[in-house]
């Protein structure tokens, strides 16, 4: 299918939906069809379309179904894997107009459609005097819908998990353009298959998520903050290690050396330039047990030779550092561009991942900074290269392999929250292996036999 | 397939397994026939085979596979839903002799086969400073592949959730014999499909579980227990939804009159016969927070007309009121026969519920006691009926529908934690709709073309 002859299709398409919702000005297309992956090879799509209602999603999804037009859906565009990345000739559903939300606080539940931020759908459970804690660190930009897709994750998961275990229902339309509602505001239900938790995490492979009916918490009471640093990356992997065996922190993130001085050189905060790593916990308890938690994680951080720990009951100070561990990503892009990583281990495995992403490191001559969502495992190594260095690029992708490759040898994930997308897409089956990969298969096959939804992400 | 052809070639799979796994002895197998559902239409299977390993349950699938027979996967029997009762002609499987379990303190998880008791998983966990919080009250004779299979709940789930929000990873025998290998001992996981949750609750239609990676916390802390009568259901349902409006209670169980007075005729603790109902609510907030919520519950409790409110920082006086309530089904079990009910609905809706429950016992002229995980609204109608009397036998069996038509009146669920099975197939189409019915059997026929797996259950 090409341009010339699909123009008049999109044409009868856009008669079909409110006036000005079908995009094809290449202005306006153009802007989104990268995503934060910044893929050069992105395509460019038929249209950019940008409902308001599930309605809406049908009627695309049905006229694409009849047109054998795939279909890529994008809520904000923050994916760090590709997966919302443009294809030629496919139509892009973007949910950013999809916003509205309702919190329920006799159920303690929030539905909401996919466009709003994670952090809206924060803020309003808030005003409710609810809480939802799935945080990943771009919370102020990334989409709801998005979070559901890649089962999103964040700083808090350590204690409370990750998207999936707060998604009760899901509306979603499939590729045939039908709506279905998946599961509903229990908090049990076992009828029939857990297809709402078979949609979390699909990717946009499966169907379109419209709707999403969120579980919500009582407020996290103050959270105490607990910082060190250490003289290098095996102390401070060994103090993790140390926290998680006596308790469960509500945060525990780490900062390399490279990563320390990046967010130092923005931030002016006075971090600790000479540690070789740094570490940012949070307990959350409450009374007695709050001092108890801080005890355990200065006790740790102090038998592997944390220089000086720094605690906190305040919540702005606590912020503050926790900003700065968010900072991290922005800070080192002034250095050059970014190869995201973000791969995961059993946490007894953390020092030898990291120790063998430094060997990685120097094979390749390129930085890799290490920053990570250590209480489970989680890290994102950032390799940094000069985009105008075509070498240097050349083997920042080598090494973005291999640190892949380092972690599925040591039983651990290509991905521990943003998805595979395109990026990862050829490593999957080393981690997963051919039989998986062919369940896969088999599942999107059934529910989209045209290979309509995402083509590229995934499989 | 009958038995007279059939008997030689499970001769052939005995050739290829120890020693006396095929069982065939019709004494043996008779006692395998039915599960706690009693279903009276349970048929013969062909042979019971009890494997130790992966392997030889794969070796079972393919010989099931080649001959087209049917397989039945059997934990511990527990099933309340007819979810392994046995069909004529198939292979039962019973994962009763699958019993290895570890723990690994350093990524807080349990791998264990499926023939374990819940409580033995629980015990093990303990030994090690660890929590497996799922507690079925049939904990002590209830498997844990059943458990995943069922995606089961409990007591504690109106705080911790159900068992699918601590499962990490499956080993799964497939309809063609092999065994795949989903998830991994990490809290963080985006790569592909969320196959894992899939199979969770999928309760023996898409694949054998033959292991199952458990994510465990860290131990509970002890829990105050509060306790009162109230005139009646709709005291007491309006007391639940002030506690909850207010805090997460880590137990917040209900029973009616009628299982008070059963309770109490077996145990003779002293409850209140004249109560309506009862709440035995559980805090495990620690220090003053836990002084402050038992303080919640109790003001909700007494505004709410509470006679009397029994409060108590004893763990073996608060195990004693859980263990009461538990009592309520193997107590009224001795008035007559039951049909256990296991309906949930949205919290708000729980007291229509239990007075839509009463108005359909009186038009059917059936005893029917309610008992309630309450905090969550999943409740259990235990319909008593002599087995004696056809015409109550009759009248119960509609009233058994009637409460699953008014709980998905309600925007709830037929069952909350126990399953579909094959008691309940039939109002599966009306909770969730002949789409959703549809995806379930597109999914199914992708797994298990030849429909191997446990026929007649959801399907």
């Amino acid at each position: 299918m090409t341009h010339v002859t699909a123009t008049p299709t999109v044409t009868a398409l856009a008669s079909s939906l409110p006036p000005g919702m079908v995009v094809t000005d290449p202005d306006i297309v153009g802007g989104y069809r990268q995503d934060r992956a910044f893929d050069p090879q992105a395509g460019t799509p038929l249209a950019l379309i940008r409902p308001h209602t599930t309605d809406q999603v049908q009627t695309v999804v049905r006229w694409c179904a009849t047109h054998r037009v795939p279909v890529i859906t994008r809520g904000a565009g923050t994916s760090l894997s590709g997966g919302s990345t443009a294809v030629d000739g496919a139509v892009m559903i973007c949910t950013e107009k999809m916003r509205e939300l309702r919190i329920d606080t006799a159920t303690r539940t929030a539905v909401v459609q996919p466009g709003l931020f994670n952090s809206e759908v924060k803020a309003a459970a808030a005003a409710a005097g609810l809480w939802y804690p799935p945080d990943p660190s771009s919370f102020e930009i990334c989409s709801i819908g998005g979070n559901v897709a890649t089962n999103a994750g964040g700083l808090c998961c350590v204690k409370y998990g990750v998207t999936t275990d707060y998604v009760l229902a899901l509306e979603v339309v499939l590729a045939d353009g039908r709506a279905v509602a998946l599961g509903g505001n229990r908090l049990k239900d076992s009828a029939g298959l857990s297809l709402t938790k078979l949609f979390v995490g699909s990717e946009g492979v499966l169907g379109i998520i419209t709707e999403v009916t969120l579980r919500l918490l009582p407020p996290q009471p103050p959270a105490a903050t607990v910082v060190a640093g250490f003289a290098d990356v095996d102390a401070a992997c060994a103090a993790v290690l140390a926290v998680t065996a006596e308790m469960r922190p509500a945060m525990l993130e780490f900062m390399d050396g490279v990563a320390i001085n990046a967010v130092e050189d923005h931030l002016r905060m006075g971090l600790d330039r000479t540690a070789g790593a740094m570490l940012v916990a949070q307990s959350d308890a409450v009374g007695p047990a709050a001092a108890a938690e801080v005890e355990i994680i200065t006790r740790a951080f102090t038998a592997h030779g944390a220089a000086e720990v720094f605690a906190t009951d305040d919540a702005a100070e606590g912020e503050a550092f926790t900003a700065a561990r968010r900072m991290a990503i922005p800070a080192l892009e002034r250095t050059g561009s970014l190869l995201l990583e973000d791969v995961g281990v059993p946490l007894p495995a953390l020092p030898t991942l990291i120790d063998g992403i430094a060997a990685i490191a120097d094979r390749q001559r390129v930085t890799i900074s290490v920053i990570a969502h250590a209480g489970d495992g989680n890290t994102h190594p950032l390799i940094v290269f000069d985009p105008e260095d075509a070498d240097e690029h050349q083997r920042a992708e080598v090494a973005f392999g291999a640190v892949m490759d380092l972690a599925i040898g040591l039983g651990g994930t290509i991905t521990g929250e943003h998805g595979v997308g395109r990026l990862k897409k050829a490593w999957l089956p080393d981690q997963v292996g051919p039989d998986v990969m062919e369940l896969t298969a088999v599942i999107k096959n059934a529910l989209d036999p045209d290979g309509l939804f995402n083509p590229g992400v995934m499989l």
